[in-house]
């Protein structure tokens, strides 16, 4: 694997000591690395999105309360003269900084959810030693790591089983292993195919305003060598219409109990476009993104972000009127009848979607 | 008017020495007009696109050609002090800069149209005298800037007829008063029901990767007062979905007999999703522009256009990954089947259509 993902999304050092993320809002352009130590520069690089994409945020906040756990336990053992080791005082500090870094993207469930993960181990450590704690916990953020990435190799598994090779394939914004630890989801089967000679070519739409398409996609790809050509995003009904497009993969942020799947905003767009041309449209979901509690789309709650997004970000000067008004929805939301399937990493649904078995 | 259109796009100074235009590249940023004088000035301007849309473009090879005529005849006055006035030599040379002009841009029909009636003109010249000649070919170019308002003003009045007060009205690209000499073709209608308390909302497409939506379209109706909002291309859609749209409006660069409609990347899309949620989807086409030469839209060739304006333009740093393949067609073809009416200013035309009728 190291050959092809010849870095790490989210790791520690190896001195144990500092998150070391790859900076996503420098890329395509410069490939830089941060070592970060504390739990300000942790909280920070979450919420400006120097790591982003729900799975690996999980992983880097697993990280980063790992790391808050190990300096509480020193300055704790500073305090009582390395004598004692108050669990009580710990667990107190422990929930204190979880919910710290909990509070740096609050709408991202895997940050919430490995937090959880962690604070639930700590529960189990009454009695251990410092040191045991420690290790528990470190285990324990490898494991979602590990998690991770074994979700999406079975995603990736699962979903090359409906492919057949030199296919043209697109995607919308990011759902690669930049947004996970390895293999992404929407991209798994592109990597595991790209490893077996499949040869398919890789559309990816820019995916504006923020150009997660242009920026980390493309670049993930071709960099793997994967035959990769970008494209606007209102482009997509050109390349279908000559023929170019056999399948279409997302990722996706949210899915409600009757497959309605609220994604990256331009999906719903992508997914019309291809029931037109009757190209299979594929949702790839982690089982965890499966929201039983939503009955449907209608329910999920669309974030509106801030215009400048869309007037001015990435451009130096300006691309629109001073003062203009802007429409600038976060997601929008697939209904069920354009999903042809949707890929998780227990096996392949398809509508009338019924996730109750799925556990 | 001149307070709605509180400059001309394209026109004469007051001296009858030079062409001043709107440099639509600077825009919204800065406004700035520019005087040009030589042939090779305007050949630039075209060619910068600093003028552009076609109708627009007709009427400044027009003036331009006008400007040269000038030139060439001052030339022949000295050279023969002032005695003579070779017509031979006038039309010979007349026509060379008639070429040049016209291979600024040579995929746009005004542009060879107009230079075509100018060149009618001069042929109609012979026997009277330089200022006769120079009077006729002012006479000429204004005559062309006037049919441009007229038939905007005639497609603005039919399209008004299929709309009631406080619609939502989408729009995609540039088919606005900058792309021609007032009014607008795809704009027309907008205007018109400002000038009239209709109270339209105008969503325009930002349109990319040149911008032209959230560049020109957004700039000129939200200054003239209407109500405007700006949005990516791919959240179409969304707004669809919300019921904010109840029409929408585009131009055309060509129309085949069948009614297949080629225009800026994208439109297809737009149409789509219209024809998905039940909303007119309108093409305001100026007669000149349908081709009952080209049966269908397969015969309309796409011009592929250099991969830098996805990945560089407008950026001061690249958005996507160096050498990464681009995608990059300006032009789709929306099928007629997408198309609720076409409007012309001869009338309102709907399938299965039939354009003989029309002259």
């Amino acid at each position: 694997m190291k050959d092809r993902f010849d870095f790490e999304v989210v790791d520690l050092d190896d001195a144990d000591s500092a998150l070391v993320i790859i900076d996503q809002t420098k890329l395509p352009n410069v490939t830089e690395f941060l070592h970060l130590h504390s739990q300000t520069e942790i909280w920070d690089a979450i919420y400006r999105l120097q790591v982003r994409g729900a799975p690996a945020i999980g992983v880097a906040a697993a990280f980063g309360i790992y790391l808050a756990a190990k300096e509480i336990i020193s300055e704790l053992k500073k305090a009582s003269d390395g004598k004692n080791f108050e669990f009580i005082e710990f667990s107190d500090r422990f929930k204190k900084a979880s919910d710290y870094l909990n509070s740096s993207r609050p709408t991202a469930v895997n940050l919430s959810w490995a937090l959880k993960r962690m604070g639930t181990v700590v529960s189990t450590c009454k009695g251990d030693s410092p040191d045991e704690v420690i290790s528990k916990l470190k285990a324990e953020a490898y494991a979602i790591k590990q998690l991770d990435e074994d979700t999406n190799l079975a995603i990736g598994e699962n979903a090359l089983s409906l492919l057949s090779p030199c296919m043209g394939l697109l995607t919308h914004c990011n759902a690669g292993f930049l947004a996970t630890t390895r293999y992404g989801t929407a991209t798994a089967a592109m990597y595991l195919g790209q490893e077996r000679g499949y040869g398919f070519h890789v559309y990816c739409d820019e995916t504006r305003p923020l150009l997660q398409g242009a920026r980390l996609t493309a670049w993930e790809l071709s960099r793997s060598g994967i035959q990769t050509t970008l494209l606007c995003d209102n482009m997509a009904p050109s390349l279908m219409r000559e023929g170019k497009i056999d399948a279409v993969f997302v990722g996706c942020d949210r899915v409600a109990a009757n497959g309605d799947t609220a994604n990256k905003i331009g999906t719903s767009y992508v997914a019309l476009a291809a029931a037109r041309f009757g190209i299979p449209f594929y949702v790839c979901a982690p089982s965890s993104t499966i929201d039983g509690s939503i009955p449907n789309g209608e329910a999920i709650p669309i974030e509106q972000r801030d215009g400048s997004e869309v007037t001015e970000s990435w451009y130096e000067r300006r691309m629109a009127p001073e003062g203009i008004d802007v429409y600038n929805p976060a997601f929008d939301v697939t209904p069920a009848s354009d999903i042809t399937a949707i890929i998780t990493e227990k096996g392949i649904f398809r509508g009338p979607y019924d996730f109750t078995q799925m556990n």
